[in-house]
């Protein structure tokens, strides 16, 4: 079995409200000090494959068939043991 | 500036309707041999500090307070430079 973790997050210049929300959030419950909140989606797909290489492919196509929006999102991929 | 990593993710047993629809559309659109597929929400939080330490303390706060709900999340924090 191999684990990908797919790592989805805003293209640079895409506004981030749940970021932004939260960084205003964290400014009202007093934290001091902070410059930027972004956040991102990460998925842990686990594939009965035991090939490293397959997994990766099979990940980049899932990326980009269902699981980013090629016009906001970028993505990476990394494969685990 | 220090560049901190949360990750919040559902604790084993909690159900992640998200993961289960994502695996369910996968296997729709013809991918073979998924097991599971979890998600998890990530933040980059830029912090103007340098000291990694106070860093992760202040991440630790921000899970507590706001990010991460300890009834149904598990956090992990990672500090980059």
């Amino acid at each position: 079995m191999v684990r990908v973790r797919v790592e989805v997050r805003l293209k640079k210049g895409v506004t981030d409200p749940e970021g932004d929300n939260v960084h205003k959030a964290l400014a009202l419950l007093g934290f001091k000090g902070l410059r930027a909140v972004h956040t991102s989606k990460l998925f842990l797909i686990e594939l009965t494959t035991k090939d490293p290489k397959t997994a990766q492919r099979e990940a980049e196509e899932m990326c980009r068939r269902l699981l980013a929006n090629p016009v906001i999102h970028d993505y990476s991929i990394s494969v685990e043991k």
